[in-house]
């Protein structure tokens, strides 16, 4: 390997390890497609449940298809009793994505299909998969609250269930529909660390569960899907730390001046804009109408005015908010808690990690990689080649 | 990046990603060191406990802090209630390997530190981890024989206390001390499938456990930490294929003719020999006579040797055993079913996996890789800047 240089310590930043159908970003142009087809077109004309047939089966569902697949995903939102019964033991104060971690393991202890490792038994698995995490975050919420689990509503969309399974509640037609083109947005986004570590994962032969376990953890870092949450965590930091709305220039730039990092702003890839971030704060003005929480609107996108400003300031190219910016604040307008905000990204991304799953286990052999093993540059102690001298513990200085 | 063609679908094979102090393979040589010392002194000279105090902390501990490392992953042992709880409700035919990746995010909702992210901390995660998984295997391996999980004897060291934990008698001194010695083997091997996922995963800031939980993910394929068992598979499947040893060489014939993958043979980063093997082979020579399982010790070198002589034949470079391939029979020697021995390599390995989640957290900056995050190529639809066009799904051919 001749570029050692070049790539050691970039985190793979622009080396290609695999081929791949399922998405492609033109981060210069900011267009993000799945499948070949615009992230607005799928925001704007399809559904999460349309959304997930594509991107695991590479084409748009007919309509026996799509009815198919619904009723397939519908019958799969039941949990194993054994789940929901372990809950009632774990700690209370758990972090969500730790038992979601947790869970993955547990739904393939459950699956009848688990050892078969044809195509058709991994589409099967990411059904079910898809079709359960929503009811093992909605159901854990409401034992850790005291409350029993809900069963779910077999007339209510995949988006809306889960709303109904959280809350209680029988969620508005409007705003489930917005949190699907939220999904819809979050489902899939090429190469990212929790994509990539499911297939790392899988590349070993280890099961989709295995893989996808994986990935909520790597989603679980704040460099990654937690920024989300961050974005909520600051907004309330500002709120005390300000006294009129009119200081927040003067916050940001406080901020930025001292090198910190701003939370939901840039991007490793987009650079011009993220358009999923475009779509959500639509959405978001839309909902803080309907709900009467502009204010935090208004201070998100002075929070992103100024941000840019100050990028424009320092002479430094380019600074924009990205998928979790308004994200954050669309959620909390669904009264869902800052700590559930990362695990609704995940909710969303593992229809993208199942997908990558089955590339990553059924490309065609020339297209395949084999099983990730970088190599690391040995710079630690080294006496010589029979290795350092081993002295017993008692004659160590 | 212009080296395209020959990274991508290459699995990163001589690819360096970072710098390593831990541990360093010769793989022309056939030399492995873990922080500056040949295997071969640690497996002769240390102990499990001390590698992994050395693999931790960069040098061997002087007698006070080795005690003191000690003491702490004794003190460590006990598992939460709630966890052996949560055991009892899950089915009783669960893979091992699941059981352990599930273990680790429950791991981490009892940790009074989770949020601690200095180094000490994370050394102290360390620590428990290390001392709680065999405490996990063995206490679900009784839960599902239908018995009660044993209380950590303080008096046993790591390596015998699990034994005990695990078959409820006191271990045979010599034959703790030969686990201890395959532990140390298995402790720790660079930048392999799983211990790449650990450092993927915490390289989002993630915590240890969610990483090592990917690393169990890992290391349940087939290609990787799965070889041991599929090692004693093989030799179940021969014994019934065959009528008399002497048809074990037209037996491995057939199979190399046939183009299948022999398990436990070849290694990715070895090309000469893969030193841990040797010194599995004489402990397993030497508890073959011991236990009266000589058979199995003379089947498994028979088959060493044909794979040789077949490779030979066949004028390939090279093919010799690796370390998963007399370690199986070792387990089986030790009453550990073939289910527990990929489970066993997490025991030992965990230890590397740890140190490396502290490298990749508190490397200097200069030496730390950012967020791992490779690209694709990408070769699906595109059906030009605007997209593929979407039509709604009765206008679908």
């Amino acid at each position: 390997m001749k570029n050692t240089v070049r790539i050691k310590n970039m985190g793979l930043r622009g080396v290609p390890v695999a081929d791949t159908k399922i998405s492609f970003i033109d981060g210069l142009k900011g267009i993000l497609i799945y499948r070949g087809y615009r992230i607005e077109e799928l925001a704007e004309k399809s559904s999460f449940v349309e959304t997930a047939y594509l991107l695991l089966n590479g084409t748009l569902p007919r309509t026996k298809e799509l009815e198919q697949f619904n009723a397939e995903l519908v019958a799969s939102r039941k949990l194993p009793d054994f789940i929901l019964k372990s809950f009632r033991n774990w700690p209370k104060n758990a972090a969500p994505m730790d038992v979601l971690q947790a869970s993955l393991p547990l739904l393939a202890m459950a699956d009848p299909e688990l050892m078969d490792e044809t195509r058709d038994a991994n589409v099967r698995k990411a059904i079910r998969i898809i079709a359960r995490m929503p009811a093992i975050l909605a159901g854990w919420h409401r034992i850790r609250n005291g409350l029993d689990p809900l069963p779910p509503d077999h007339a209510l969309s995949h988006t809306a269930n889960f709303l109904w399974q959280l809350h209680g509640r029988k969620p508005d037609v409007h705003m489930a529909k917005d949190l699907d083109v939220c999904m819809i947005l979050h489902a899939e986004h090429t190469f990212n660390a929790s994509t990539f570590a499911c297939r790392e994962v899988v590349s070993t032969r280890a099961h989709m569960y295995a893989g996808v376990s994986a990935g909520i953890g790597a989603l679980s870092g704040s460099l990654h899907g937690g920024a989300n949450a961050k974005v909520m965590e600051m907004l309330f930091q500002i709120e005390k730390e300000i006294s009129s709305e009119d200081d927040i220039a003067k916050w940001v730039k406080q901020k930025m001046d001292r090198g910190e990092k701003m939370m939901g702003m840039g991007h490793a890839v987009y650079k011009t804009f993220d358009p999923r971030s475009i779509i959500l704060k639509e959405i978001c003005r839309r909902l803080a109408v309907e709900t009467g929480h502009m204010k935090w609107y208004r201070w998100l996108s002075r929070i992103e005015e100024e941000c840019h400003r100050e990028f424009e300031r320092k002479g430094k190219s380019w600074i924009k908010s990205n998928v979790d910016f308004y994200a954050g604040l669309l959620y909390a307008m669904m009264d869902i808690p800052v700590d559930l905000m990362t695990p609704m990204f995940a909710l969303s991304i593992v229809t993208g990690w199942c997908s990558h799953v089955i590339e990553e286990k059924f490309a065609e052999a020339q297209e395949k990689p084999v099983l990730y093993r970088p190599e690391a540059d040995y710079v630690g102690d080294y006496c010589g080649a029979m290795g350092c001298e081993y002295k017993s513990v008692d004659q160590r200085g």
